[in-house]
């Protein structure tokens, strides 16, 4: 079994989801029988939408520090959950003595596999978005995908005034709005393209229509670590 | 600000738990005001009532292990989310360089200044029952305790073959008969004296006769390690 590293706080809410997705989705039948899991939360990590669009200050260096900080802790298995911040994924994957699953190749593949032909609409951060980070793994894999143009300031103002301020009262209508932009211009289906909307989907009732890649990179950790995934 | 470390796997959806409940009662506005948090899940901790009561596998060892590798991972203040791990929290504080939050104290002083008067029906493994490891902390503060008798199997079980199998479905059916006969012993509010029935109270509703102290816990090493906790 490889002990699994998690380099959190990105945010951590998003992290403890991860957590408990990976514990929730274990076949253990008692505390013995699961995954052995190092997590890094580590607030000073600046924001990845921040630095990309708006010059703030490089993450980079402070994610190398966590992902040693890992390493040398034991971790045999990193995971980054955090969609803006695998902008940083090829750096971090060439600076790491151990593998880093990444999230977004993860997920792609699990739609060319389950998904074929339907439409994604993703919602994300706009430094995913405006870098296309995560648009690059779905042309990989030649999945169609289209984005919110209008209502994507509704998107960030979910993530950094709702859910990154603990502000669970914002509800959902402007997420709601931002999948019926993305309904009209085609999509069939909708990504979860920031870990912050994967932690509302552990929160609100969304429909099975929403794919939330922190749940599936959380099942393919187990995979990869050794583990037993519930089906 | 301090940096936190949660001895944890015992079980993990408890140290998940605590870890949610940390960040949910942090006074934060975004990711990089958030604590540095640490944990180390470890299902290499044998079974702590299996140890206390049939002869199982001493967790002394494997305690100290992942405290000392927390120690070395920069830890500051550690938590321990298992309250039949306290059993072993002297001997855990005796060999750490840094303080251990001791949350049973933590509790019973939360219980005298907040609810003096009433009597705490405790809910809890057979190890902890039977050790008195909740008791001695309610004693120390001139707190009138009971405990279940014929329906303690029921408060087993629910830990056992529910929340530590990630079996939901169970119901909190016998914690609730359990909860009954607590009344009848004269129990006016209950303790959640089990760091899984914690991680039950954030997924069933229960009521505010429902005392936590892995929330308890939570909140004071905000305030421990410098942080500011929500109202």
């Amino acid at each position: 079994m490889k002990t699994i590293g998690i380099l959190g706080g990105m945010g951590p809410l998003a992290s403890a989801d991860l957590y408990q997705k990976i514990t929730r989705n274990t076949c253990a039948s008692k505390d013995q029988e699961h995954l052995h899991i190092l997590i890094d939360s580590n607030p000073a990590i600046p924001d990845r939408t921040g630095f990309l669009l708006s010059g703030g200050e490089d993450p980079l260096p402070e994610l190398l520090r966590t992902l040693h900080r890992l390493e040398q802790a034991g971790a045999e298995l990193i995971l980054l959950p955090c969609n803006t911040a695998h902008f940083f994924y090829p750096q971090l994957q060439k600076a790491a003595s151990v593998r880093i699953l990444n999230m977004l190749e993860e997920t792609a593949n699990y739609l060319a596999a389950q998904m074929p032909g339907e439409v994604f609409g993703v919602l994300s951060t706009d430094g995913t978005l405006q870098t296309g980070i995560i648009a690059r793994y779905l042309d990989a894999h030649g999945l169609a995908h289209c984005y919110p143009d209008q209502t994507q300031p509704l998107v960030m103002q979910f993530i950094y005034e709702g859910i990154k301020k603990n502000n669970f009262s914002l509800g959902t209508a402007g997420l709601m709005q931002a999948a019926a932009e993305l309904r009209q211009k085609g999509a069939t289906k909708f990504i979860l393209g920031c870990t912050e909307l994967s932690v509302a989907a552990s929160i609100y009732p969304f429909s099975n229509d929403f794919v939330d890649p922190l749940l599936i990179l959380a099942r393919r950790a187990i995979q990869e670590a050794g583990g037993k995934v519930i089906p």
